[in-house]
């Protein structure tokens, strides 16, 4: 199959621009070590050991996972240093625990006493030490104790002064970016979650304690502002691929998007003034619903297309004005989908078809599960 | 991990309750036992070898696939008589040929005259015949040759006569019943399809052709109506399983859903009035969203608990009114999440934990791709 053209590809068929994901990846080293901080980044849009290799710069160090399931498939083959970003979940202590006695440096995230409290009655062996970041909701909304809560310090002092657990950072992920558009709406997002970021760094001084600190989104780290140079890490991950999404939110340029999905016609229904294609929801997933003109994908090259509706494995595509000329769409002939949300079409995939210029050059297998 | 409860396991996770699947499978062998019609059960739900022996009641014989994936996966594991009902893509003709080739009986499924011009450059050996359905739509509105187009019966007979090819049969999905409520409405798709594909089996036999008729859907094989007893096969799938969708409909009650995702609580956000759990839409899809009071999923034995929204590895939970009692739903407790669309939820996972009466009897893993 190597050196084939993609349309040798049987589809639905998820392929990733390897070009382009090494172009993306280098630019994001290049600007972090232009900011002067450490890039950490994140396995979860690809959960690749390929794609790991090319956003670690070769290094196998220092990166942030979802699952736990993607912590053990990189501890597995080589991996250290890395940091499983998920409010420590209480059915999965024992394997954090595991992880933490085998690797040189396992990291853990959490945001609540009681998961403190999770860490104290499971003692690492041979005097290890839990590695463990607070987790501050900076405006995100979503996980992580509040910062302007009086609980948030008070956790931090109780992580500080347990036995047995150390205060590796504190941890702000800013998804809000994701509410933004244009470069300007990303960098005010950016620049409060610094401030408020570093502001907490300030009160845990203040009592006496110094750690690392990271914050992180795909939006923020690809147009970062000057105060994120006082930032320990940061954390992005979706960059390696970018997508639809990215590019309306301001991220990228349609032209650094990574990856397609690659149909093709399989029915002409004139009645209906509609195509359909090979690829349902289980092929690009039901994200961005309502978020394009184009439907649940842009189809490149064809901005009259749209992506309309889907079933499990049928996409059903209209024109957005005027008549189809089905001699331009014959059965067999390929499409091909710029997907909303990389993260979520990656997910769909078993494999994906790696290429370069067109030309196939291998295939990456992700890993799954939790 | 056999015998254990199912709190034994780590979330998120999809749980089968086989007592359930097999008495759904069951009762839809004994309603088409009933009825005089060769049941074809659709794989595409579950995708296991498990289930499919639970469907085929151990027969490994008759089914029905949505991908070629899954073709060859049944195919390498002993089954036979196997119905690939996807209008023939172009890229898949020669491993259609293939299984053709190697089985007994593989059926392949077309609704245009190029297909079955694909099929004619590409004679099979050993004198062997294309089995080939002809794709009648019936309302449903997706694949499907109209049954009122005059080009219907014209490629009906185009098949009959083509050297080397077969017209095995004429087949109808009603998934149109997707948008009844309650079983009259049900039965009235159900008998408009079976009405159409009759009218039609008589126009062929006026021409002198004689062959199989097919139509299917949960709905509407869950609620048959008598005239489906004069076709030859109906081909469900989803009713392995059910799902909440199958219980809006009327297909099923609550009590026949056979499946669960397991999650746990990870987070609580007094602030907001919010719980987060372990379960994104990584699992549990995308799928029923704005179609439920109660959010993306319905939490068991908490009608108050809504499922608002979800990133990747995320859920958020609120209640529907009041505020959270965050006593009851201490970090680590389970919850279950009934699924709305157990197609899209199942697809997630690559693995499916099997229990009876909540003990755990067993792992099933799905096939997956194309």
């Amino acid at each position: 199959m190597e050196g084939d053209p993609l349309s040798a590809l049987c589809t639905p068929a998820f392929v990733v621009d390897v070009d382009k994901a090494k172009r993306n990846a280098q630019r994001m080293i290049e600007r972090c070590q232009k900011l002067g901080v450490q890039l950490r980044p994140h396995m979860k849009t690809h959960k690749t050991l390929e794609c790991a290799d090319i956003m670690t710069g070769g290094s196998q160090r220092c990166i942030v996972v979802s699952t736990l399931a993607e912590a053990c498939f990189y501890a597995d083959h080589g991996y250290d240093d890395i940091l499983y970003a998920y409010s420590i979940p209480f059915d999965k202590v024992e394997r954090c625990a595991a992880l933490s006695e085998r690797l040189a440096l396992f990291q853990i995230l959490l945001d609540h006493p009681d998961a403190l409290e999770q860490l104290r009655k499971r003692p690492l062996k041979d005097g290890r030490q839990w590695h463990a970041w607070l987790k501050l909701d900076c405006g995100n909304g979503r996980a992580g104790v509040l910062h302007s809560e009086p609980g948030a310090l008070k956790l931090a002092e109780a992580i500080a002064k347990t036995e047995g657990v150390e205060l590796t950072g504190v941890y702000a992920h800013c998804g809000n970016t994701y509410y933004c558009t244009g470069v300007e709406q990303i960098q005010a997002v950016a620049q409060e979650t610094t401030k408020l970021t570093l502001q907490f760094m300030e009160k845990l001084r203040a009592v006496g304690i110094t750690c690392k600190s990271s914050i992180g989104s795909t939006p923020s780290c690809s147009h970062p502002v000057k105060d994120m140079a006082q930032l320990s890490e940061v954390h992005p991950g979706n960059y390696v691929f970018y997508d639809v999404q990215q590019s309306m939110i301001g991220s990228c340029c349609m032209e650094d998007v990574a990856v397609r999905v690659l149909t093709r016609v399989i029915g002409h229904c004139p009645h209906r003034n509609q195509l359909l294609i090979d690829c349902g929801w289980a092929g690009i997933s039901l994200d961005g619903a309502g978020k394009l003109p184009t439907g649940y994908a842009v189809i490149e090259g064809h901005p009259n297309l749209k992506l309309l509706s889907m079933t499990q494995e049928h996409g059903r595509v209209e024109p957005i004005s005027g008549q189809l000329d089905y001699s331009k769409y014959p059965l067999g002939s390929l499409l091909i989908l710029i997907p909303y949300h990389s993260c979520a079409t990656a997910v769909m995939h078993p494999v994906y078809h790696v290429h370069s210029k067109g030309r196939l050059v291998g295939k990456w297998t992700p890993t799954r599960g939790w």
